[in-house]
């Protein structure tokens, strides 16, 4: 704890004046997990070290459920430049189960996938299924949405699966209140999210023990962050998620309704309070704009089902910045690629004209199509990030 | 027409052993659009010359109903070894219209599929639709699946229609009857179909007089020959489409119910009475152990949604030509590849656990697997047959 401590007051006074992007005299941390490189007027640019390989930091996830992503394949996926994956603990938990999972040889074997793997903790899927859940202070009841089987996941429970699924980065299981929840509310789920904490981490350095692991050949163990808009819970929050000590901080519970600039003010609040040689990681963010402004006010990490949500629906993000309706009637005669300087191949040979086509008769390859567009263009733009931060200060 | 039946009579004194694959003295037929380089025990071996490249026979055509194939992409299709795509007129027609495929270029570029294309003529859809059409001589009134619109399909029609999408090669407009027509209702359908064949024809020589082409710069006509089981009324269908004159000639009615020594027997009394040097082209067919004794009966073409349609209920197609049912419970923990020996690379990493998984969980990256599995296993044995011939007889 004293060193926890210590480090935090050193962070403070590194970070005086809340801005973690102009700190010119430090070049780099390094943490033996995380090594930020440097640090810019577009954002923090580093590396994670996992035991599947270096994820270029800052970075956006991928969304695979339940261990695909729907349409598009992991080799279209990797064409794309996708470095990691994020999974779901509550899905892969009611099916196929992390003891088939770990008989596979863990998820990487099981889904075929061999670079990182980031599994959420089931969480903020539990606490979505308002009236089919009970809460205590062990964990929370539910139903399966599968089977309507009764299920139980708390904080230790969430941290064993995680193991057995064998992820690279794993995190610890929150509470999740809803955006509407009131003062009281975000201040029970804080308290109860930082007691769950420490039962994750002790959970995570007993697995440590039990299967004789050094830090670097276990898991990475992230706290979440939670508290609202409300900056004192959150600051609450962080400072005695950093006293326990994680490998990386997420901010939670944001995206989930609350204005862009009432969530960029918690993060102005928040990312300066957090150890500079840590990663940083928001949940739930996936739109172009905010990514920028996210990553300048210093995070590292991206999750979100966004670029492909609206893909499905047949919203494109295209190369340029724009969005494209390919749904509208006016696509229909429009025989030009989709999107000649997509990151997608598909967009520079298929037509908007048979795009339009495929989703108006309702056929897969649409989805896929539109997919692959959004994702690529969405991991290209932090792919261009990283780059524009490395031609900095050089 | 005395030239066309001069042909006929030739062809009967060839096959008056009803062996088209055992003309041993015959090695080599040319029709110009044809090539028949062998007949050999297992069937015939040959190549058709189409403006968007050569086909090598015996071949299975991949269905892409409406410019699509569910979950596999294009470049997945070709990567299984597909020649050729089936596309359907009906389903074009009704979206986006023939008239805006024209004005991308046609299917080819419409579809971003540049090897050749059939499209059908729309008759076995429109004949499909029960209660919601009407038959004249001229053609069929039906609803639209889409909007409820009314539109018509004829042979003139359809032939229009399939000159505008540009494909490689087109069918005739046929009446289809159900598999449980009486005598009377057969027979009243192979007249209308030969009286539509001939519509089709003079359709088809006028487009090419109006565009300048010359055969090798048109495309590929085939007639239909119905009759359902009654070998009288094919054999007066086929000779009868024979005098007209076609590319090639397919037998349709086939696989809608009947047993298969049903099929057989028709094939047995029909291919015998087909010219050598031109195609003959199954429709319907996709049952592995019957593409095998089709070809050996002198079948050199065949299409089929089956492979796809059972993959996407679970039935996968192995390469050791067994069948398994993935969504059984005992793929559960059965973590070994889907078929290391599969045409599909997916079957080599994917594993068996994994697919169940994906099936019972409803993700879509699940049909996407399994078809690729059971189009590649297809694709492969069409092949494999190919090479078989190749090395008879040297």
């Amino acid at each position: 704890m004293p060193d926890s401590m210590g480090r935090l007051m050193k962070l403070y006074k590194i970070f005086v004046h809340n801005r973690p992007f102009v700190q010119e005299k430090i070049d780099q941390y390094c943490s033996g997990v995380f090594t930020l490189q440097k640090s810019t007027a577009l954002g923090r640019r580093g590396k994670i070290a996992t035991q599947h390989g270096v994820i270029e930091t800052p970075f956006f996830f991928p969304v695979g459920t339940a261990g695909a992503m729907r349409g598009i394949t992991f080799h279209d996926l990797m064409d794309l430049g996708a470095q990691v994956l994020l999974c779901n603990t509550y899905h892969l938990h009611l099916h196929p189960g992390e003891d088939a999972i770990a008989a596979a040889g863990g998820l990487h074997s099981f889904i075929g996938w061999n670079l990182p793997i980031l599994t959420d903790s089931g969480g903020y899927q539990v606490f979505s299924l308002r009236g089919m859940r009970s809460i205590s202070d062990a964990g929370v009841q539910f139903r399966s949405h599968m089977d309507g089987s009764t299920q139980f996941l708390g904080p230790k429970e969430a941290t064993e699966i995680q193991w057995k699924l064998g992820a690279d980065i794993i995190m610890c299981f929150d509470e999740c209140p809803p955006s509407t929840a009131s003062r009281k509310e975000i201040e029970a789920a804080v308290d109860r999210t930082l007691r769950w904490a420490k039962v994750c981490k002790v959970t995570h350095e007993r697995l440590k023990m039990e299967r004789n692991q050094t830090s670097s050949s276990s898991p990475l163990l992230f706290g979440i962050i939670q508290g609202g808009l409300f900056a004192d819970l959150r600051k609450k929050c962080a400072e005695e998620l950093i006293a326990i000590g994680f490998d990386g901080f997420a901010l939670g519970g944001l995206a989930v309704g609350e204005s862009e600039d009432e969530m960029l003010d918690v993060l102005r609040a928040i990312t300066p309070l957090l150890p500079v040689d840590q990663p940083r990681y928001l949940m739930g963010v996936g739109v172009l704009r905010q990514l920028t402004a996210c990553v300048a006010l210093g995070i590292d990490m991206f999750d979100c089902v966004l670029p492909m949500r609206i893909a499905r629906h047949g919203t494109l993000l295209l190369s340029d910045g724009s969005e494209l309706r390919i749904t509208n009637a006016q696509w229909k005669n429009s025989h030009e690629p989709i999107d000649p300087d997509s990151p997608s191949a598909f967009s520079h040979t298929h037509l908007r004209s048979y795009l339009h086509h495929l989703f108006r008769v309702n056929e897969r390859m649409a989805e896929t199509i539109a997919c692959k567009q959004n994702l690529g263009v969405t991991l290209k733009m932090m792919r261009d990030l990283r780059t524009a931060m490395d031609a900095l200060n050089r």
